[in-house]
């Protein structure tokens, strides 16, 4: 019953097996109806904002920071808001004061938007860089080997993008923290999808995007920065939105951040995808509520994976029991082209590469019927080999 | 006749006297129309896109810098779309390989989007800034005097945001390339209000914005980044969009980014907001035409200048036959009280401080009926004074 009227919010969730979460979520009607008008508003009245609507933005994006505060465990003002989580990464990566010899610990089996950042400050301050391996099942074992009285900082992500596998976070947290290194979170697979508490797992930066997981608008995203890391770590790119209110800045140079993580947002966005992005999480929080998000997308991930199994050339390689996507094998399969095969189907997946394969992602939106409609296209594909 | 069509396809110009280009401009009906032709495909067809979109998205993002290419006089690839003018600016200022006591130089009347970046530049590698004073008029002595053997970089504004004043960018450029230093120029104010040729004028690196004379989205902008520099400018923030086609990147810290400018965007956007800004640039190129834009707008700016000039009480500080900013006080009016006054009654000026005054601007759209309102707007509270 409560699952008939969030797919009815859903209307692509209605039309497809949206299956596919894991790159771009569903958008509910809600937040494409604010989107809509806002920018119906923008439209006619001018986008030369009144007063009121001055006076009002900023409680509104306090509002906004406290959504993500919520879902993450912290507080409003250890939230910056982003573009994306990629964008998250950077500030946390490149807001280090580094220096040379300096040691950054990151997986191999890191999204770009984690492992891009390293590699280019790495090569920018001369850091001494350690790629490690944590296998599919996200084991952590090599990344505490890597510590060393020299790292600074260990890049992670919380669900690997390529398997699924949920990476104990505190166990890293704090083995980082006994050599004086951070810990910086992609948390790209992990927000919507599963609990987090920042405080509990200790880590010093979060990031998370606001298209997947969550049901909000593209060019969405936040940063948990622990309040300790507030003034330990500084703005990078830097605009009028980093600044403390008026007069914050001299012409020789000096400038004060704003209180808060609001020092690392920087530059302008756009406004109705914000009012699209508050709708979504709102929904979420308020209306279909969290712990049956996470516990029905639970559910939907374990039937997807007894009934993935059961199919015939099927080989599962993401461990049981973890985050919202499952990754598979089909003998015969090229990855690339079933996943093109089974989008002309309605069925939407993604194939990811090294190693090649297909990738599944079971929201709480999903239904059984959804997985049934990705086994019937996977049996139909393995009739035309 | 033109400018009643242009009016109508404004419709927030209809019904204000919009005044404030120069923060955000107005948004014509068809960017308004593809932004939520794309946002309601999105919501009933999914994000997920198709393949057919996955390949044809890079030949819509190519035709889209090509657009700002023959704006600013450049080619497509020396261009990067950006989320504004501010993001340009740091691409620009964190990219050079700083050494300590470089010099970095710029102007006590930058915008935040523009300084900002060199102060936490300057603070982060220990460079040596100079900032001038060049006046109300855009005087580059004062530039051209801080230049010496160790300087790196040159931050200025084409179009000075608080007074309207444009910089000979030419002058400074050669002088610059003299002693071995680039121009980042900051072009908020001067894309879609007056003609850019950034060969002529030899700068290195110019940053633009969508939202403001380009009547696009916000969330918007572009990168100049010249062909010289690609590979001299390191990208900063970097993910996904950053990379040369795959593979492109190992495990050991080695990644290849895209050819051209390409290589400097970072990120998810949300995608409806780049139909409507490709529909804005559409229309200011093939239906407006440039050339009539830049010669109305100055046409209705020198209009404007000649009606503040009769209205008692106002002094202009702005110099005569610039672009579409002009800055004025008003005896007995404090600025930002006054801005707040005028837009009740339906006209949208702005206010700026350091020192205080206020900043109309008149863009190609706008006619002497919205300069009248202004004026009457400022006769009937010099009234009240």
């Amino acid at each position: 019953m409560k699952l008939t009227s969030i797919r009815q919010e859903l209307p692509a969730v209605q039309r497809l097996a949206y299956l596919n979460t894991g790159s771009i979520g569903p958008l509910p009607r809600r937040a494409a109806q604010a989107i809509a008008a806002e920018a119906e508003r923008q439209l006619l009245e001018g986008r030369v904002h009144s007063k009121q609507f001055i006076e009002e933005s900023p409680r509104f994006l306090t509002a906004l920071r406290a959504r993500f505060a919520r879902l993450l465990s912290a507080d409003a003002d250890e939230i910056a808001l982003t573009r994306n989580t990629t964008e998250g990464m950077n500030i946390a990566v490149w807001g280090i004061n580094w220096r040379m010899g300096d040691e950054i610990i990151t997986t191999r089996t890191e999204h770009e938007g984690g492992y891009l950042p390293v590699y280019a400050a790495a090569r920018r301050f001369g850091l001494s860089l350690r790629v490690v391996d944590i296998g599919e099942r996200a084991d952590p074992t090599a990344l505490l080997a890597a510590l060393t009285p020299r790292a600074r900082l260990v890049v992670v992500s919380h669900v690997q993008w390529k398997t699924g596998a949920i990476l104990p976070l505190a166990e890293v947290a704090q083995a980082a923290h006994r050599v004086g290194a951070w810990v910086a979170v992609d948390g790209a697979q992990s927000a919507g999808a599963i609990p987090i508490d920042v405080r509990a797992s200790d880590v010093d930066f979060y990031a998370v995007s606001g298209q997947k997981w969550l049901c909000g608008p593209e060019g969405t995203g936040a940063l948990y920065v622990r309040r300790e890391r507030l003034s330990e770590l500084a703005p990078t790119y830097v605009g009028y939105s980093t600044l403390a209110p008026y007069p914050a800045a001299d012409n020789a140079g000096y400038f004060l951040p704003a209180p808060g993580a609001k020092r690392f947002e920087c530059g302008t966005v756009y406004w109705p995808a914000l009012y699209g992005l508050n709708e979504s999480l709102r929904w979420l929080e308020e209306e279909v509520g969290y712990e049956w998000v996470f516990a029905q997308r639970r559910a939907v991930t374990e039937r997807c994976r007894e009934i993935l199994a059961e199919t015939p050339g099927v080989t599962i390689h993401s461990p049981p029991h973890e985050a919202g996507l499952t990754v598979f094998s089909v003998a015969g399969l090229e990855p690339m082209a079933a996943s093109d095969a089974l989008a002309e189907m309605g069925v939407m997946i993604r194939s990811v590469r090294d190693p090649d394969r297909l990738r599944v992602s079971t929201g709480f939106f999903n239904n059984e019927e959804d997985v049934f409609r990705l086994r019937d296209g996977l049996l139909k594909l393995r009739t035309k080999i």
